[in-house]
């Protein structure tokens, strides 16, 4: 057999419906960008042959993690301002910010900054929504990263779409330009929320995603004054809002939903919609807990994101993981609220089917594509390795060693060998204008 | 001017009542353990000259960070058994494991595991509490850290104390033996809690304490059953009990403080007594959420803690600073509540002032102990820097590039310089059997 490459003498994270497993020294083998092999050393064929040979001892094989929330090029806005009211932080940083520094340049060079951080710690998809998102798929191709990108849909003037009567075309002729076009990439369209949108905005939107078959995003029941601002408005919730406009099906991902009764996470499960939680955002910015032990009850297809950095301020999944799994436990008062498995299929199978990607990414098996992260676990806080669960609660994105999507080597020992970072960090100073 | 050490070209973080501020590029100059000089590199004097210069350009220079509660021996138990109920997890995974496993050798190399995470993710000072505290105090001075070592006072047949009745006995051998010994190393007692040492045991301890001059350390208010428990035993609170002991002074340091009416938090303040709060532990053993703004509010010296990384799981303060802070955001539902600046205080001069150690260390100043971190900030993670809350909401203990204790340089590079962590590594996979 002939491989592009081979990765042998690590041990293997296997996921399934069970739990997690480990193959303590095993070889993983990829062609064509998928993964053509996979098993325990001692069932590797002898005679095989590949392109580059990875000796990955001490290293662990995972998928690679699927992020299915965030802004990228709001990596510019990162660390500006913090610790402030929602409304101060949006009305008297963020947006006058985004005013003024949002052009296709920004958006090039920021998002790949974000690229770079998101690949170093181990995401090999990644969900985005912005303005100027054709200038974020570029970026991402340059970067080498697999994302959904979702074209920002606002009834407000906004960068790229000036007249917001335009923006769900603007969103079509986005999806037209991108659909079969990078293997990496999948369009989407981004409803920015029921707030900013108008229900015929939302319905139109929804129609387009539906015509096109791509999904469609929208921020929902983030805060309690989103809900009240709801009930004023249209005399009901969130979601049921959503249902009556007929916006919630398989290919709907709902981002946040913090702020739902139960009746809501039927409706939701019902409908077959997605959701993306971002606890470390819903935290940092107050907004609230998600009713995420409810929500996987009930069957719906969870991921986990980091939202724009701006709110976060990381995009280190692994740190995400980490603080979900504690989080749901100390709202309970219960350790055994949302295990570290749980969060960890989230932030893995889960965000892979949140994201319609179930069947190709998500889970180290062969045939599915070849999206692989290497951890090095010789490290004190890895040692001794009891658990896969240890990757939830002591493992951190710079562990990640190496990092292949599409069955190419992204990043080898710490090294992103697709663009230049240097480069990348000094133009974002400039933007900064530090 | 001679200078042992020499620092330049780097970013100086300050820490001052009025908040934090940065030195563009600035020095830093150690002479005798002690920090000799700090300033613009424009007000550096052009005579002086070093035993050693390093370039940080790029890195950012600031006051190692100050755990307050752990329990280093207990690294061969991280991720052996997550995810339980607590009583689950202590009767059946870790007392029996202790049972087997604790001895001479093992609590060596398994505090030495503990501190080569803690140096490498920028912890200098750690206070520590376990069984053969001796044994860790060895390891600790082999290792460079600094460190207030707390024997441990249980009514319990111990590790190395078999008579519970001698067991305030032998915490007070313990401090004769380490008083003035090691410029790093200061003793202390730690009583377990109290549900597990009787009134005579605590008060025995806390005089002893007193006439040792040491501090006194107890668990309390960790867990709704504990209170139950003093309630049922004793009509009381825990805070109350331990008041109406004659336990708490400014010498004593209360762990965890989770659950408190607002009377007891003024009890405490009065007394003088300090905090560790442990905000991961306490979240992913589902215990409860620690009032600590209402703490600081009141006065009290509240320091943050890793708690052992058997309940975290990792002893980087870098990412307890970070949860911590989006922790009581959420919990209030208020963004500005607990600001970055106030737990980067809690992780630094709060911790040293926790310790009986403010004068010493917690702070970049001249005449203070030359305990120092430098970061590298040259990653995309932490670019743009616009503002040191950043080191709260983005660094990570894996930005930590150089570490200096004491004067001496002990990671240089990432890399330790003081032992060999791939032989202490060896040694605790060996002792966990894998």
């Amino acid at each position: 057999m002939l491989h592009d490459i081979l990765i042998k003498n690590c041990s293997i994270l296997l996921l399934s419906h069970s739990g997690t497993e480990l193959i303590e020294k095993g070889f993983v083998s990829i062609r064509e960008g998928v993964i053509s092999g996979l098993g325990p050393m001692a069932d590797f064929p002898g005679t095989s042959s590949a392109g580059r040979i990875i000796d990955a001892s001490g290293r662990l094989a995972m998928p690679g993690l699927v992020n299915t929330h965030t802004h990228a090029p709001m990596s510019l806005f990162r660390g500006m301002a913090d610790d402030l009211e929602l409304m101060t932080w949006l009305n008297e940083h963020i947006f006058p910010a985004e005013a003024k520094s949002v052009n296709e340049e920004m958006v090039y060079w920021c998002a790949k900054l974000a690229a770079a951080e998101m690949i170093l710690s181990g995401t090999t998809t990644v969900a985005d929504g912005y303005f100027l998102e054709d200038i974020v798929g570029d970026a991402f191709v340059d970067c080498g990263i697999r994302a959904v990108i979702a074209q920002g849909v606002i009834d407000f003037p906004a960068p790229g779409v000036p007249d917001p009567a335009l923006n769900v075309e603007a969103a079509e002729h986005f999806i037209g330009r991108w659909q079969d076009r990078n293997a990496l990439i999948t369009p989407a369209i981004f409803c920015h929320s029921p707030y900013t949108c108008s229900p015929e905005t939302l319905k139109q939107a929804k129609e387009a995603a539906r015509q096109k078959n791509v999904m469609l995003f929208v921020h929902l029941a983030e805060t309690k004054t989103e809900v009240a601002q709801i009930r004023d408005h249209h005399s009901t919730t969130p979601v049921r809002y959503l249902e009556s406009l007929g916006i919630l099906d398989e290919a709907t991902v709902c981002v946040h939903c913090i702020w739902l009764d139960d009746e809501e996470i039927d409706i939701l499960a019902g409908s077959g919609a997605k959701v993306a939680s971002c606890p470390q955002s819903n935290m940092k910015l107050g907004s609230g807990i998600a009713p995420l032990k409810k929500m996987i009850a009930a069957g719906i297809s969870v991921g986990l994101g980091t939202d724009g950095c701006a709110s976060n301020n990381s995009l280190d999944l692994f740190f995400e993981m980490d603080i979900c799994a504690k989080l749901h436990k100390v709202k309970d008062l219960d350790p055994t609220a949302l295990p570290a498995r749980t969060v960890l299929e989230m932030a893995t199978t889960g965000g892979a089917a949140a994201l319609g990607l179930a069947d190709e990414i998500g889970t180290l098996a062969v045939g599915r594509k070849a999206d692989i992260i290497l951890l090095d676990l010789m490290q004190p806080h890895l040692q001794p390795f009891y658990h896969p669960d240890l990757l939830v609660y002591a493992a951190g994105g710079g562990d990640v060693s190496d990092v292949i999507i599409d069955g190419k080597c992204i990043v080898q020992d710490r090294q992103i060998l697709t663009f230049d970072i240097d480069e990348t960090m000094a133009k974002v100073r400039e933007l900064a204008e530090l």
